[in-house]
């Protein structure tokens, strides 16, 4: 999406030296935009470790870039296998991450040496085309959602309330639950998100807040506890977050606190729609609530804030009481009966699932 | 309640001098326990205005003391007038400022120049102890529920959610919802309270931790969004929060984010109790979420957030992307539906006009 009037993908290769990798160095949002120009595998595998890179689908992109990085400086099946390795190695939980540089290795394994870097950044660009297409879709399956509201509120902004970071940030392009917001607001239609912040680790007012603002979406920041309160007074038309994995019956994990809003909506009678690549569905998963496990973070996102100065440096403060412990459970479940409906890149459908076997009849 | 192991209020007179007052320095908690000795009117307003003390019922008890300290320094009637009227306005929307200084008031223009003094301190302590005693009587009611429930729970610590702070520290001891926490710890029941941290000002934090910590109660702070995933997986037993305004309906406003964890406590079928005395009750609402107000506050609360760096120094980081902006609506109301019942000084209701009228016949 556009920073500064220019449209970026999240990851890209140089356009004039035609190999290097070029990121965001997303530790440094919302406070700088800086890029970074990555030359080789080490420094790839540092970005996606730092955390300069961070959203499943966007990692696994990354990674295919750093392979192909890695078979360029040493094509040897030797090297290019312990390099997959090393690259396989920063994340150990996200998913996307082996299946990116599982999908290189079956390419590469079958190629001559002297081809292989050529078809490394080939199968790269089409794993990161690949993941901007699907968001594409999501985004144009979810527009029509706000094409319907806005219909319904001539003369005003649709208000659209998102929680945490699914934007572009977190995909190659577009994002999923942010897709069919600068979907709707490029097609003219005029758009307001609440955005929020997301507690502990603030991914809705440090990035949300920062990718919307960049490409010129209205916003506001509010606090998790405000959505509610908005949503009793009329101030939200619909509801669309991400996913971290969805039950084959249309249970929804998702960032701690997703549920909250998804009984808020439901209460007010608010469309609650969740965005997600087919890739995120768990056919092996009835019961979300029971059986997704649910990951405890570290206590200090809770206890300590980050963010900058009056004076412009980057400072970590303590909010919570000297002495007392804290708990982080990082995602919860929203069962599927408080969810309106699905988003996905083959278009929209209920969260049960007789619905999502009907709409990937191939993965059920 | 105790700190260090002793047993404080949040204002006292000097047990030496006899007329001086001492307060926590609340803007210095929880990063350092700073008690202010106060001798003059001016800084008695000074102290409410700064919100060194907040809470409604502390803020009246401290502004009665405020003019037992103005009529000692001139017991004219013009001063005192003067004097009322100055503690008055220090904080126009907090309805107990005005209760306090007017109760002072009509007992002081009956009383001649020369007893003033020694009237306002004994009205000013009479006020403070009933303060003290109304809470004492919450306590008393709600640590009947806590016992109920220890004793659903052998062999574990019973597990109370609650939001914002309604402690010692916002009243003269005891507090409204921490009220019956303290009173079922002293009995010697094993409590364990998730402390809901309270964005965006961080109340719950700063503030409830600290208070339970200081007390021995052990606690543990979580994110405003853990809550719903917590009670999902059987982690709360009950839920006990305070209150700002309840509509005679039973509608509840209280602190921003309450609404949803009454939804969560509902959906999880988690009894939802508010604590609060009478006063707090507002005869003439019938439906509070139409009609009661909401105070929107400075966005700065939201996107900018204070705390104690690792050298010990008080900052305040911005953790919002630059340039977005932020809404800050202060407090929720959740319907009486979702409330499982009352607290007050006279015992436990159910939250409805016909139940609120039954044990408030004076009132109603």
């Amino acid at each position: 999406m556009r920073v500064d009037g220019v449209w970026h993908r999240s990851v890209w290769v140089d356009p004039i030296d035609g190999w290097s990798v070029h990121i965001f160095d997303q530790t440094k949002l919302p406070w700088a935009v800086e890029i970074l120009r990555l030359t080789e595998v080490a420094q790839v595998a540092h970005a996606i470790r730092a955390m300069q890179v961070r959203g499943a689908p966007l990692i696994g992109a990354v990674a295919a870039y750093g392979l192909a990085l890695a078979v360029r400086a040493d094509a040897s099946a030797e090297a290019m296998e312990r390099d997959a390795a090393l690259l396989a190695a920063t994340r150990p939980t996200a998913i996307n991450l082996n299946w990116a540089t599982g999908r290189m290795l079956t390419r590469l394994r079958n190629t001559p040496a002297a081809e292989r870097a050529l078809v490394a950044y080939a199968e790269a660009a089409l794993i990161a085309d690949e993941d901007v297409a699907q968001c594409e879709a999501i985004g144009r399956h979810g527009a029509a959602l706000i094409e319907v509201a806005a219909a319904q509120a001539p003369g005003r902004a649709v208000n659209v309330l998102t929680h945490c970071n699914a934007g572009w940030l977190a995909t190659v392009d577009w994002g999923t639950a942010l897709a069919p917001i600068y979907r709707a607001h490029d097609q003219g239609i005029e758009m307001h998100v609440w955005v929020d912040e997301t507690r502990p680790r603030n991914q809705g007012a440090a990035l949300t807040a920062w990718e919307l603002g960049a490409h010129g979406v209205k916003h506001t920041v509010v606090a998790d506890n405000a959505g509610g309160y908005l949503m009793q007074h009329g101030q939200v038309d619909l509801a669309i977050v991400g996913a971290d994995r969805v039950a084959r019956t249309g249970d929804v994990a998702n960032k701690i606190g997703t549920y909250l809003k998804a009984l808020a909506a439901h209460d007010n009678a608010v469309p609650f729609w969740v965005a997600m690549p087919s890739s995120t569905i768990d056919w092996t998963v009835g019961d979300g609530v029971a059986e997704i496990p649910i990951e405890a973070r570290d206590a200090a996102e809770v206890t300590d804030v980050t963010g900058r100065t009056a004076d412009g440096a980057i400072a970590t403060v303590r909010v919570a009481a000297a002495g007392s412990p804290a708990a982080n459970p990082a995602f919860d479940v929203t069962p599927a009966r408080l969810v309106s409906g699905l988003i996905t890149e083959r278009g929209r459908c209920a969260a049960s699932t007789a619905e999502l076997a009907r709409l990937f009849p191939d993965q059920a």
